[in-house]
């Protein structure tokens, strides 16, 4: 299946909608530089071109009226990102002209892309594996550092290395298994038993330590949530303002994010939280109290991190003091840390006695005494959530799982594996190690794509953007 | 002052911010090489790459870690957009990623460009002229094909050749009588008088004409506004619906186009219309429908199109037309074309006589039969808004003036053509007509740039967007 051959030729505006200084319109396929020369009006003609070079030149329409002055950079195949023949037209920017460009390469010939399908060529063509191909689009939606930094590893082969080497190791097995299977007859043997388990056992522990990196992997890319929840007035607003404008560069940098009323993104140490704001806690009177405080205990239900704000400018009363011990003991998911955030510490300079004795029913959470005011022990509260979210120690051997569909392959090999090995302990035939050692490879090989379906590739490939 | 040499090296996100298949970093200047290629790793150094070539590589932030796979395009001076030594660093689409490389790249040397700051240097190094650089930014922006197709024509020279040729006529009469000037008291004459007058009545004429393209040229740029007037339910809201959805390809491409609660753009026979729908017009009877009615005629008032709705399956009562009549008669701006559009013709069919005596009461302003419902009579309707709004026959031998500086320098210099042209005719000193000769130059210079200051410069490039 990896040697399908495209035969038609595709296009798609690579850069990002909207109005900039410039447009760029990837052609690939083997009539690439004959479309693009169609329309293409400079000193050489582009089917002359040499691989790598840049041309500047008119681009006409059917009609033989200027769509723009652009420059078109070729890629011969296979040197190209898909390993195709490539044309990049890189026009002015601007939702009209790129529009227009589209559709005389269209007429000229060139087919509308389909979603990734770039890089989808760039994996049937033998370019990038599956799970490099499914790190572009990572990289492209990386929204932290840490998920930066673990898509570039991903595409630059860290996983694939990884997996690659645990296959080389199991095939090994798996060919001295099926080799004995053949010559059952003769009562040869192969296989050194005590060795094979070893080796199964490594390769099962070694499975199961990049699946403990996914917790982590997850959070990077799809950030840490963390929910604020307090009584009223306790300043959880003032606070979630107070990291938002602390973090006002990068929160609005990050302008392809979409800002509902309460969920925030904000990058803190290199890692992503989504902060939720919600409503107070306490005992509600009427309908749509209560209803906010359903929704605040469905929002804390999916949180990593639950942010307790607590204003210790006063003593808090036995009701509010019970509903927040209620509340972290009977109404947070069992996983989710607690944090205690000690607000309005601006109010109460100096007396942390008072301090310690307002919130001893807390018990031993973490705490932070910090004023949403001053900012006083905000970068205290941002040491904290880093640490709680588990930062640094992320990655094994430089891999950290991130994508689900990489977790669960790891997980089905590591559990066929372990039914070859208690086969081998319950010394069952030598069939039955075989077909878990070869469902346990094919599971490896669906990470890398060595072994994949149709199925599997539209799924990952639909969910790239057009012109990736 | 165009020979201002630039010792800085320039960086920016050339592509539209947002997600995409890849987006471009553009460096300009003469470090530019040396900048890009601290962080660069790939087969060659870039340093000693050949202009208009193509390399692929790693690139690296300033503590080694990689940032991006990149493929680097190399200019080098004067053969590039800026003039300058340029590279162009294609990196994965994404926010993060193209924010870390230029956040390397600053570390490496470079400065933030400023907006505009590219093709400010194009023109400084006479790249392209004043309003070959205007052009940039109007293509970038242009939101119908007609804005499209005059400023292409524009980038490519069209007007500023027709200036250059008005300049070169008048540069030749202005050095006579400067000559002449210089000999005075010998008594030469070099100037043929009549042949000048002739000469000068030609350019204002020329100038005239040109600047007779304005008004559909600003339409071009800005839009055609149709305010959208009549009783309520006569269907306003309908027949603005099947405008947009009739267009919805068109609509939703236009994505960087800001979208209030009651204006709506669309592109009719490659012209962009700007559709306001406003409360129904009736004798008010409280205080939010006055207020209704008063925004009704503030955007009546700015109109270039009235489009009156009138529902034509009743008979109008005599309040209805007089408001009608009022509204068309007192309330709308002298210059507006006002058409009516004669709605929900699918309850009346064939009823052709009853219409023409229920719309008798509009006089002769241009009419067409419609139905909101059933898109009957909408190909007329979007006929009659193109002529209405001057579609084709707006541009003087190819050219047609968008832009309000360029009207406003060619009207100053067919004023200084003309108090030139009455000194000849009340024979006054040739010292008179030397003056007011090259103060017409003067405004025609500031068209292309020959003749500008930094304010002017200033106020064109800092509404560029940044990269370009």
């Amino acid at each position: 299946m990896k040697l399908t051959s495209q035969t038609d030729t595709i296009i798609a505006l690579a850069t990002p909608p909207g109005e900039g200084g410039l447009s760029v319109i990837r052609v690939s396929g083997p009539e690439s530089l004959r479309i693009a020369s169609r329309g293409f009006q400079g000193k050489a003609a582009l089917s002359d071109a040499l691989t790598h070079t840049a041309h500047f030149g008119r681009f006409v329409g059917e009609n033989g009226s200027l769509l723009d002055e652009v420059v078109a950079v070729v890629f011969r195949g296979p040197h190209s990102y898909t390993g195709e023949d490539t044309v990049e037209l890189s026009c002015h920017g601007g939702i009209l002209v790129s529009k227009r460009m589209i559709e005389a390469l269209v007429h000229y010939g060139a087919r509308l892309a389909l979603p990734g399908e770039f890089t989808k060529r760039a994996f049937l063509n033998g370019k990038l594996d599956l799970s490099q191909a499914e790190a572009v689009a990572d990289l492209i939606h990386s929204k932290s550092e840490a998920a930066h930094r673990s898509s570039l590893a991903q595409l630059e082969g860290a996983l694939s290395s990884r997996v690659q080497k645990l296959r080389n190791q199991l095939l090994e097995a798996v060919s001295l298994f099926e080799l004995e299977l053949d010559f059952a007859e003769e009562g040869y043997e192969f296989t050194n038993k005590p060795e094979v388990k070893q080796n199964l056992a490594n390769a099962i522990n070694e499975i199961k330590l990049l699946c403990s990196t996914y917790d982590v992997g997850r959070n990077y890319r799809e950030g840490i949530k963390v929910v604020l929840v307090g009584a009223p007035n306790a300043g959880k607003s003032s606070l979630l303002n107070a990291l938002l404008n602390d973090n006002r560069a990068i929160v609005t940098e990050i302008a392809g994010t979409t800002r509902d009323v309460i969920e925030e993104q904000i990058s803190l140490n290199g890692l992503l939280f989504r902060i939720v704001d919600t409503a107070g806690l306490r005992q509600a009177s009427d309908v749509i109290e209560q209803e906010g405080i359903r929704r605040t205990l469905v929002q804390a239900g999916t949180g990593d991190i639950l942010l307790l704000v607590i204003d210790i400018s006063r003593n808090p009363d036995e009701a509010e003091k019970s509903s927040i011990l209620d509340f972290m003991n009977h109404k947070s998911p069992p996983g989710a840390i607690k944090i205690a955030a000690l607000n309005k510490l601006d109010l109460v300079p100096g007396l942390n006695g008072e301090i310690r004795e307002r919130t001893r029913f807390l018990g031993d959470i973490p705490t932070v005494k910090l004023s949403a005011l001053t900012m006083a022990g905000f970068e205290d509260l941002k040491d904290l959530l880093t640490r709680s979210a588990g930062g640094k120690a992320s990655s094994e051997g430089g891999v950290t799982i991130t994508n689900i569909r990489h977790f669960q392959a790891l997980q089905k090999s590591a559990a066929n594996l372990e039914m070859a090995l208690a086969s081998l302990q319950q010394r069952k035939s030598g069939e039955f190690v075989a077909v878990d050692l070869r469902m346990a490879l094919d599971s490896l090989g669906e990470i890398t794509g060595e072994v994949t379906t149709d199925e599997i590739l539209n799924n990952i490939f639909s969910k790239f953007c057009i012109g990736k």
